[in-house]
């Protein structure tokens, strides 16, 4: 089992007859999954998705994979291969074909539905390529076969690639529900046959790999929606991802049966529920949707929402309604059921959400208290499974931390994969598969990209530090004007702070202080604008610290005039 | 059952006969918990402790109950009690006693050293009461009775409250493990005869009142931790609370049945062991107990490091030896233990630990895969014993968020107290208990006041807001030297920037712009500083917005030469 090597260099030029596998994204994070194969000087991505900031990355609204590894080479890209339609997967494709508009997407129908939506928001006419599974197509030397995977999203696809230098599995995110509502199951009999034919090197998702036993099936969770609308006498709300269309049609479904009527809410919500429902993934009886408006003249035992908002995003319809700032007002006895999982670090948000609509009156009902949501990512069971079904020479984990990598290395081992032919590598360690045996040879960057706004990259980890240092502390300003021939001080150092909580008038005590400061500067012949700003800086700063205990950031500015 | 009344007045002069309840914290959050109990010009406080800030509250150090309803009446108060040594119950008092020294403490015997120890620290010389289970102890009108109550903290105390104008039984925090390690039950028994009695109002702990079932007891965590003890070849880390005596118990009892030496890392660890030590709360057999130095000198069979930072605080031990940032440096196969609850928003940061850890090879057990934590407070089934046996006249849920105390006062209405005898309310509602009847009769203030380095209070919601859009956003500040005479500009504008993300060089492009426009300003006769700073925010804001679709703070500055 191979562990992190912060010592790595950059990998040798790829050898002959060899395939080497380049992960960009998704190893050691869940998401921004992204990986580059090499065979013979040409390149096939799969999956080209983002990942969404913590609190370490204040104000970033997506971060991408770093595509510098790739981006003199964009030519040589023969395919991005799209596993499945989920922001973690997709979402940065956009920013990928701004640097080459016309790479060939392939995926699956719905897949590419959901990309040219995307897309056309940004306004990009890509190069699609469809497939299914069970098709097997080759991109130049890269001889693709794809296989159905089960997961919160129809038409996922696992991808077996075939290569002169050796032939690998990527499951993409899967599951292995073995009574899906749409009958798709996980081609573990394809996974199988692929596996007898001799699969080089699997690369399997590790999301639950520490969960141990078996993802419960999706259709379980239909008894449980069916009895709160039974008991439900007034508005029904429920909030999920606007991409889980098997969850969305268990709820239309309990609605159709209960006589209820179905508005959805948010701008994801409504633009993917009509594409599932155009492609025909998502099945509606005729008047049962309206619109959010005519919900109003409805009783409120007659309506239903569904909604975005599942993860208390500040800006969402759900957490708006859970602050009584939106045109749908939580009443008592109403029903707000959270259909989805909770993401990581979105605990303090949904819990607020919660606490306002309990507030309201509404009754609340979550994953902590009914089975209203099960996971899209095999648990441990399912993943031995697929191990042993694949009976892979090589094994490395990818999408997940390190904690669910480390998980799946151990499975792999207990199905017999030898602790040397587990490779557990994290964002941009280069691993080349050669004769059969996999090996890290290298890194490359794999750093964070920070979109923020309307640009890309442009917003450093420096900047963030001082967003991160502005946050906490906020920051105090001194502006000093000084002339610039004699070196003397114009007037008084003029003050300005926001965010450190110390009142203006606190600084009275200071500024004759700088002042003296400044005037002693000057006689000693300083005039060097950055000696100045040090000896300012300096001041404040220290006497901030023993007055207040605190350390804003202090900005000294001299002007001269 | 009441709803909130986010219209309530301020409340009526107290009749007589009247027992008043003014909760100032701990009601619709989990901390600060104080309680006003007011009668005949009198007040007892329960409890006054400290809420730990989250994200929404940048940079605070501690959040304070409001004083300002009991600040020019602190003369009339009678007591203080402090029903348990955790900092949500005792961590405010230091703050109190700045305002009255002489407020006599009532607590148990550990109770009472925590917080001497705490106000130690703040140079106060505290009034101690030291009172026991079973003790009856009147303090002016205010007749009290101390019941023994199991918690994650021995010598926790209920309190029943007898008045002229009622009385009530105050639980604090609590839970009914049936096989204490000490010994200590809580004192149904106690509970049971004060209800026979007439108990007017209960006031319940309702933190795990959505919890169904019963809490394990701390008792079966023995095994658990014994079998990590018996698998482990390598060293031993164990997180866990620096208050919870009874888990420190259990691991020195595993550590000398597995012939290994403990070493207690992290101040409050070291202080609170010690001072549970000497009043005979912790038991330690002779040798156990080593310097963290001399812990380097054992084969790592033989060491075990009891530490803090359970909870990923980015300063505790266990944080830095996640980062190898610590002299004690994880290696492959050591074996970490977080013996403790995942208070909600610190998700984040303990996945950070658990995969730092994971990385170097160290195997994590966790309360998600180990029964290494149970809770400190009843679950829904225990509060149910205890409605059962006071049989309350009316109830009033406290410690916890909206949804707790609501799920609390159902819990209450099925044991059949009558739904207009079940009291919600939140910090600052004023309950007066009348007759046997409690009502709500108005609210007094009870926001947040903010701790922040030396300071108390000064730190308002505005600079809150200010260091969010700057922790997000980031600032420029754009410096404009005008003479007060001619009110002409005097050289360039100048930028600062930090935190935006945009480089200095981008502003050539808006400079001229901004000279144009107060130049243009100045030909109109326009000299008012304000108006020129609201012509350089407008001009910069604008062309930031749109030319990258961000909304960084403006601080524009004219200095008058």
């Amino acid at each position: 089992m191979s562990h992190p090597h912060p010592e790595l260099g950059p990998p040798p030029p790829l050898p002959d007859r060899t395939l080497r596998i380049v992960p960009l994204g998704g190893l050691g994070e869940i998401g921004r999954n992204m990986t580059v194969f090499e065979y013979g000087g040409k390149l096939l991505i799969v999956d080209c998705g983002v990942l969404f900031p913590e609190e370490e990355q204040p104000g970033i609204d997506l971060i991408l994979p770093d595509f510098d590894y790739i981006r003199d080479r964009l030519d040589d890209v023969e395919a991005l291969v799209l596993t499945h339609g989920h922001e973690d997967h997709i979402g940065a494709v956009p920013f990928l074909l701004r640097e080459r508009p016309d790479i060939p997407l392939v995926g699956s129908r719905l897949t590419l539905a959901l990309l040219s939506a995307k897309l056309g928001e940004h306004r990009i006419k890509p190069e699609l390529v469809q497939v299914s599974e069970g098709e097997r197509r080759s991109f130049g030397q890269f001889d693709c076969e794809f296989f159905s995977v089960n997961h919160s999203i129809p038409d996922a696809l696992a991808v077996g690639i075939r290569t002169p230098g050796g032939s690998l599995l990527h499951t993409g995110d899967f599951k292995m529900d073995q009574l899906p509502l749409d009958g798709r199951l996980t081609d573990l009999a394809g996974f199988a046959r692929f596996g007898a034919e001799g699969v080089d090197l699997l690369l399997s998702d590790s999301t639950n790999a520490e969960v141990p036993g078996f993802v419960t099936s999706e259709r379980d969770i239909a008894g449980v929606i069916d009895n709160v609308f039974a008991k439900a006498d007034k508005r029904i709300i429920v909030a999920c991802f606007a991409s889980h269309i098997h969850r969305v049609q268990q709820v239309l479904d309990a609605a159709h049966a209960h006589g209820r009527k179905v508005a959805f809410v948010g701008r994801s919500m409504v633009r993917n529920m009509n594409i599932a429902r155009d492609l025909g993934y998502l099945s509606v009886p005729g008047g049962l949707l309206v619109d959010v408006k005519e919900l109003d003249d409805l009783p409120p035992n007659e309506a239903v929402l569904v909604s975005t908002g599942s993860q208390g995003e500040p800006m969402s319809a759900l957490t708006r309604m859970a602050n009584r700032d939106h045109q749908i007002r939580i009443e008592k006895d109403d029903t707000v059921v959270l259909a989805s999982s909770l993401i990581p670090g979105n605990e303090n948000s949904v819990n607020r959400v919660i606490n306002g609509l309990t507030r309201w009156g509404a009754k609340v009902v979550h994953k902590g208290n009914a089975l209203v949501h099960v996971s899209g990512h095999s648990s441990a069971g399912e993943l031995l499974y697929v191990l042993n079904m694949v009976r892979p020479r090589n094994f490395m984990p990818v999408h997940g931390e390190w904690r669910h990598l480390r998980a799946h290395a151990q499975l792999a081992m207990l199905t017999g994969v030898p602790e040397k032919q587990v490779v557990i590598a994290e964002d941009g360690v280069v691993v080349d598969l050669h004769k059969g045996r996999a090996r890290i040879v290298g890194a490359v960057p794999a750093g964070y990209v920070y979109v923020d706004g309307t640009s890309v990259g442009d917003v450093t980890e420096s900047a963030l530090k001082d967003r991160r240092i502005l946050g906490e502390e906020g920051f105090i300003s001194v502006i000093v004007a000084v002339d610039s021939q004699s070196g003397k001080i114009i007037g008084e150092p003029e003050i300005h702070t926001r965010g450190s909580g110390i009142d203006v008038d606190a600084y009275d005590e200071v500024i004759p202080k700088i002042q003296d400061a400044l005037e002693q500067a000057a006689a000693d012949g300083i005039t060097d604008p950055a000696q100045l700003r040090q000896l300012v800086r300096r001041g404040i700063g220290r006497w901030v610290n023993e007055t207040y205990r605190r350390r804003p950031m202090i900005v000294p500015v001299v002007v001269e005039i």
